[in-house]
């Protein structure tokens, strides 16, 4: 896959740089895309029109230069570690090494992500390398548009998790309840961790990793980032927000389903079929040129049309719709582009989730979450699970 | 769990600074140690004497409040975020914010570690706020000695990690071979990324999450860093290295152990002899007072006394025993001390690998990890696995 880094070149073009500098391990979405490789231990990248990796140990060395995307592999000892070393503190002996691999590549003054490390940035500035802060992040700007290669990898993710979804699905809908409407699962309480470890288990045997999953039910899941704890109770809406990562390729996926066992009061039955009615319009807005925060309008119209609070409506609402409609999903489970009140234009190749929700502590809360890429003429629903609150 | 801060303090007065700063996740071991909290979004964290910590949004706030190791928690909306961003971009409103939260506490300049974001550090500079690198990372030493609680987080994931080393032996051990001498297991062949996964559910199922797990056979296990891919073969040592991290405490364990299905060659059963001896002896000399440079010395003795090469005696070695002899365990899987060539003293508390191997692409490899704490008088060895190389 070959990265289209016109993002990144701009950026470079308004700094007047001469580079981009990562300095991060393989776990950073950035070092990630422009590197093509994942090592354990930080290392450096360098675009220059030309990708160039730098590496303080050898230890990486032949594995990079067959799997990097990159135009040159190098390590310390390539620049005279070992003899500055004998001269100089640690610190002093891999700043003057950097340096020089910067000035051999015609760099002089760099373009680096918010997060680059500190302690580098004022090594360099100190051998008078000019840093200077990218606080837009044109690599993370670059990653939002995906290739036909990415999208496949986001499309086996997807699979997985809806794998994990089934695997959570069944030990719910399979559940017994006792008489204290607690649910049974051969016999044991069914708890958020029995499920989540299900879910876990299910993705590794489809060959993701995970992040953190949610199984919250109760006043659990009036708050969208509790992961959920204990028994799970009948009558009530338990949210399942499962959102893996493919080991082999580092994408994302990203889907939530709501379920509930037995009977929902009016409320919940109520809440499920507004989520569901936002979730299908906000989808059929989704096209080239609409922005984030006009599909993010159409859900607060759905809720506030019902007379719910929304953060549109009331900045500081604590119940009802609270967060964003949707958010970029790559190699990072968050990222650009926004579907929220300050959402840009969506593009073709966007790969967007679109999210509505309700919230509130005394009646539980209800998500339903799609995957959705931004297509030629409209977007394509990654995602292939159904969505219905009860069994029946 | 109270961590013991007096390296801090110390860097802080060595320093003239009044606090100690972070701006990182919940997934970066310092920003756990000092605040005791998770959050998938960075957050900062002071250091003051007293531990403040401070939120972009509020969404974390209740549970901050309820869960961290804080003095006081703090959001971007308690320091006028909302006025200021009418009348700044993101940017300048939030350094503004940061600089304001600072100066409450009294603070005009911080240290901060190493991989500290630039993007915050120039913010805060051009508000005046002096920001020092600590390159020497006060508080990943001060995480180097462990309470009796920390030990009693590492006991338990070790428990989980001996859990998921014998269900990777009873597989292999249990494998029957082909005529082209590939192990199998239940008819099928059973390969590098069968026995990860079955490692990897059985962590899971102890509560564990996962990094990565090395089961690397013939020519792969003579590369340290190499996970291992493909089948398995007989006659030939597969060394399996598992270093998982337990999802409540959030410290790890590391384990390695190598197996051998068949009939072990003479050279094969010397190195693991060999190796067996190196990690019983350097495991005798460890107690407090003793540095890591010594520990890794005795190991070196072994091997070179053997006729076999050590980077102590050839730097540019590429066979024979070409790592270090272990590194501390916590929060991180690789932190303070290392027991090295420049490895410092040993102190109560610390919690160190001890893990001798030989390497050689024609041989393969054999290493042997114990996870030990050392004690006021000598070490206590965490790990209760057998070892041996064939089954009988």
């Amino acid at each position: 896959m070959e990265p289209d880094l016109s993002a990144v070149d701009e950026r470079l073009a308004e700094f007047e740089a001469d580079g981009y500098l990562l300095d991060a391990d393989g776990t950073d979405p950035n070092q990630q895309y422009l590197s093509g490789f994942d090592a354990p231990d930080p290392f450096v990248t360098l675009y220059a029109g030309e990708t160039h990796l730098l590496f303080v140990r050898s230890l990486e060395f032949g594995r990079a230069k067959r799997e990097a995307r990159a135009d040159t592999v190098e390590r310390f000892v390539d620049f005279d570690y070992d003899r500055l070393r004998e001269e100089h503190d640690r610190r002093e002996a891999a700043a003057r090494v950097r340096a020089t691999f910067l000035r051999e590549h015609d760099v002089e003054h760099v373009a680096v992500p918010p997060r680059f490390p500190t302690g580098t940035a004022d090594a360099l500035r100190e051998q008078n390398i000019e840093v200077t802060v990218d606080h837009d992040d044109a690599i993370e700007t670059a990653r939002a548009t995906k290739t036909a290669a990415e999208i496949d990898h986001i499309r086996t993710a997807q699979r997985a998790n809806e794998a994990a979804m089934a695997a959570a699905e069944g030990l719910i809908r399979g559940a017994a309840v006792d008489d204290e409407g607690r649910l049974l699962a051969e016999g044991e309480v069914l708890t958020s961790e029995l499920v989540r470890e299900e879910i876990e288990v299910t993705l590794l045997r489809n060959g993701c990793a995970l992040d953190e999953t949610i199984v919250a039910c109760g006043a659990d899941a009036a708050d969208p980032h509790d992961r959920g704890s204990g028994p799970l109770v009948a009558d009530e809406p338990i949210i399942v927000d499962i959102f893996p990562q493919d080991k082999d390729s580092k994408y994302h996926a990203d889907m939530t389903r709501t379920f509930l066992v037995g009977e929902p009061d009016e409320t919940v039955e109520e809440w499920f079929e507004l989520t569901d009615q936002a979730r299908k319009a906000a989808i059929d807005a989704v096209e080239p040129g609409v922005t984030g925060a006009e599909v993010h309008d159409i859900v607060c119209d759905v809720y506030e049309d019902a007379g719910l609070p929304t953060l549109r409506s009331d900045g500081s609402a604590e119940t009802g719709f609270i967060h964003s409609t949707g958010h970029g999903v790559g190699l990072a489970v968050h990222e650009q582009p926004s579907v929220s009140q300050r959402g840009g234009e969506l593009e073709p190749g966007h790969i967007i989730t679109i999210e509505p929700g309700l919230y509130d502590p005394a009646v539980g809360g209800v998500r339903i979450e799609d995957l959705l890429v931004v297509t030629d003429d409209g977007a394509e629903n990654l995602t292939e699970y159904p969505v219905a609150l009860t069994g029946e």
